[in-house]
């Protein structure tokens, strides 16, 4: 693995490292972590690199690796940079033959997307997409409770993601990821419904197999000062007739990382909540269970992701390393000449296509008199 | 206290009663509990009333009562009726020189609405609405720390209330309470949302403060041969610029009365659950405390409604009796030429209005094309 | 009714009161409210009894109301004195034809409480204890889970009941609850134990039906010039072989009145908390299930003690009000010449004669050198 | 880092290897991971070692490895196999000047591991322990608040860890887990005690900062066949008279892995789970408090041990890293001739020898019909 940006005093760069590394079936064979090659260098000396895989810029890297024997050169790139800088690397890295897995939301705008989605196409690599919270095991499992009919038709999904962080102005406190997550030319053109919403929207597509066919959105800004929307509230209408609420929010005073989600259908609803991950909640009108890892005869998706006995709480760390193993089998199944196991699903480029597509919507409608706007795609 | 409505097969009756009895302030003299007049003498006969108290209408009882000696005679009514048998009782009771209080929603549409805050405002009397969660000690303090500036300028309003009984065609089972309450003719224009929607929107002006100015809803039937709506998800415009989102379902499977508010403002944020009513969360980015009765030094207004020592949990029946006890201390007050105290509130005329200016502007928004539509007051 | 104690400034002579007026079966019809026979006639007249109903003693109370026609005077007596005065009204009331219904500790002392289990005995007559918690639905539910074999034979069970409220030297702050509990001529030869380590002894005894045979005590008096224990811990054995643990404290520090248990068997596991009483938990190492009111089907003696549809929260004044109910079946029955219907069960005298055993019992535990005493009884 | 046991069917190799590797401090360049030299070399290949690196036997590897060049071979070892293999690689790594770190219980027995605290002493290497639910940040911030006065002096501690994994006769089922530790020849004389009731004295200890001084237990075998305790409750007393209970069970049906301790002072109390491991609850008769990573200003010692920005749920891999990259911490500052940090804290050889001593004393103080047995140390 080679990757782009995660420099030291990078959050997110940290998380994909120890992700990658957490299997053993990923290393850090290289790296540009900074548009400083000091900064880069620094880096690449903490993470134990040799100088000679420390690179400049990307451009650099994904030609001197080509240059590398098969043995030796980096298998594909990890893309965690600020998203104004996701689509050039991936495009690169692509063309020269590199699998890419990068951060989301995929690329700064819808534009990008479709022309990213085209190239892996024609590429024909692996391409992953770090919505880290399909990871989790009982996300897995609440998947499968649905695909195999156990709440019947879905009629309603309800899913929230609210955040405080940004209650105040941090962007003006130096506070580097408010800065560039509040600044349209490296976020894009939303804020709180780029960086959260999209998660939202995917888990809630994720867990239930449905598309959002058109929405009706409010986005607000409430922080003075701001660029971006700061807080988000949407009426969803599923291509199935179910409907949904989706709310995010990064003024939401209090709130630290509380992503939730309700999926109720003709016999039954779900419930979890990513801040009590190993909790998956069933409802009927007759029953309510608590399904935890380990405790019930999960589903074979769900137990290829989870590692320990029952009771030993599994967390972030170990969802976002679910999506680099299972994009390192992908990886490695397909430098065998294989199909890649479904069992061992990740987002791909049609998620991040549909994560741009979302964000396009919302701001469309939200500025809109119209109260449905249809889900652009 | 005379009753209308309330009979031995009655849901709602039997809670008024008790609620109306738990402080001592209030006895059941008299009612009219069910159209048919053996029905009603045989629950008047379970109730321990002298038959000659126990009437075959309304206008019998009023009639009857009001010729009764000052000192022997009902003070006020409770109505407990179906929503349609709201109005008439109500306004020849004022008329006759009753106080009244009434179940939510007040009347069958706006109109009537209307003409009863008329009456009330005329006859001088007091005017009571079971919107019972408003009774919740944890609410009033809610409520507080809202109104001595705890949070800051609110920002943002969650409010939801998802039930899950009405996920099968109920209304033919011969279950009662699923019949008159999905016939237009019984319930009014809305279901879901007159039932249990108005909760809501009464739960979250009154912790607020703050008034709907503008909504967008979408409103479902989703249970096939159904009349009135069963889901409804709906955008909320606040006075002073907030944000919200409002939801209620009777098709939200599995969920019982999950009634739950969420408010937050520019210092800090506030949570409170129906099913866990003693405890209110309290948030900012730097603190989570639990406040709970008893143990923090709460307000006035909550210590008022607080009978017992910690612990010990005070639930349904204990906040409707708080609307009761209030309800009869202002009676008294009435009587005794004084001005209520504004430490024992509850609920009145103008909620009722509020509550069907809501149903009435929740369908208009759900058929309109327009995204917003004007709260109608 | 007759009350026994329980003026304007007592805690749980209103509890009392209102819990035997929640079900419309008993009526407050005299009283002794107080030693003070001032203050007696000032809580009669609160309570809205005549002044000829209102003695200035327990003796003159159960003379008088003896001499009264059988359809006007009292039924029964209840006594909600401090322990040291359970005895005499008790033995008086029942010696002179009246059913009795008593707080815990049944009386003083194990002797006391002996002689009364033979008075009651003999008179033929009904009496109730307010061990209160046994009142919850989840409680009865627990207990018929046990006994239906649900979690087969029975290994462990863990009870506990910490309390904060006495971590001060409270008993010097003119504090009337804390200065009886902590005097052994008013609260007898336990603090701590004898107040709720009896709660805890009874539900563990009443949910699994297993009878303590031994145990070892650890008791303590923690803050200075505390007269009476304030903490202890037990280790238990049952009479089956069945091992535990009880330990209940009133200085465990920010704890309000958090009585759990926890059953462990063969097939399956309990937990049930005070504070949320409306959720029971079942658990085995296949699957976790959360019992509630009127969502499962819940065992005929659950259900005869819920009042109100799923997610309306009972509580302590409900649970209280059953123990009350059910006992006015009992002396309804006995005045009809019947037997008590079993459904509507309650603590009995029998349940008092062990309270004061264990009270007994881990006090000498507590003294001796020795590991296990046997349980007195 | 050289490896002793943890082959591919084992549990708790892989967790060490994954908390080795978590924070890029250690790499895994050898090991011995099996009895059996054939299944050590597969475990050796799918870790990615060289193949003369994977050895026969420790006794091999400790040889082998000290003959390589200074900056080649390994720095320390990790032991990881069952309970009675501890101490011979320990005592051998130890004398030929390797670092180790080692699962728990430390040793067999009480002679081993006072023999090894001599040897570790005389040998001036570091020495781990892996208590790993010492490594939790709210542990740590748990700890920091008793030191810190927080809860003034210490009154009680309850502590309990019950599992139900072994309700059933699981080592009759095949079930390695489950084979050795209820085997006295590779577990020790003690059962559950040893296996989780050390983890929950550990733990008490180390957030008191107290000692316990004497005990009355009683340990049971509840599975006929079962060679071993698989329940136990204590009754605790510490060295500054404080109380306490510990129970810990592996025949709790149904409970996961719940370990939970409670600590109350005269100021306050502490309530830590470790299933929820992220929420530290601080609660005084005024006030409750959720405590969270990156919400709460932490202490230094707990905010040292935290990845991730609020909500984002660190867990059970996590808090083993911490232990080790603490452990990884010592050993650098070991090789430069300096001390450690004590930030960076892990458990030591004392708190080795006082877990063996506390399972002779549970053992004893169970097998005596004295009341008290003095904490033998």
């Amino acid at each position: 693995m080679g990757m782009v940006g995660g420099g030291l005093d990078a959050f997110i760069g940290a998380v994909h490292r120890r992700a990658a590394a957490f299997d053993n079936e990923i290393e850090l064979v290289c790296g540009v972590f900074s548009q400083s090659p000091e900064k880069s260098k620094a880096a690449g000396h903490a993470f134990y690199l040799p100088e000679d895989r420390v690179y400049a810029s990307f451009e650099e890297m994904i030609q001197r690796e080509k240059e590398l024997p098969e043995d030796v050169r980096m298998d594909f790139i990890s893309i965690v940079t600020p998203n104004h800088m996701h689509f050039p690397p991936a495009k690169m890295a692509l063309e020269n033959g590199f699998h890419v897995i990068c951060d989301k939301p995929m690329t700064l705008n819808l534009e990008e997307a479709r022309e990213l989605a085209e190239i892996v196409k024609k590429s024909g690599l692996v391409f992953g997409l770090t919505h880290n919270y399909t990871g989790y095991p009982m996300v897995k499992e609440a998947r499968d409770m649905v695909r195999s009919g156990k709440l019947g038709a879905i009629r309603k999904v309800v899913v929230e993601y609210p955040q405080g962080w940004l209650s105040k102005f941090e962007e003006g406190n130096d506070y580097k990821q408010a800065i560039w997550r509040t600044d349209p030319t490296k976020s894009g053109a939303a804020g709180c419904m780029g960086d959260i919403g999209t998660h939202a929207e995917n888990l809630a597509e994720y867990i239930t197999g449905l598309k959002i066919s058109e929405l009706c959105a409010d986005l607000t800004t409430f922080v003075p000062g701001r660029q971006l929307d700061d807080d988000g509230n949407v009426l969803l209408r599923f291509d199935n007739g179910a409907k949904g609420v989706l709310h995010a929010s990064q003024i939401s005073n209090g709130e630290e990382n509380s992503l939730k989600i309700f999926v109720y259908g003709e016999l039954g609803g779900l419930e979890w909540h990513q801040m009590e991950p190993n909790t998956l909640k069933f409802k009927s009108q007759e029953d309510q269970r608590i399904i935890r890892p380990k405790v019930n005869a999960l589903s074979a998706a769900a137990n290829a992701h989870v590692r320990v006995p029952a009771g030993h709480p599994e967390g972030f760390f170990e969802a976002f390393a679910n999506i680099y193993r299972n994009f390192a089998f992908a990886v490695k199944a397909h430098m065998n000449g294989q199909q890649p196991d479904p069992l061992y699903d990740f987002p791909g480029v049609e998620d991040g296509v549909r994560g741009l597509a979302f964000i396009d919507t919302v701001i469309t409608s939200s500025q809109s008199d119209e109260k449905w706007t249809k889900f652009i795609h």
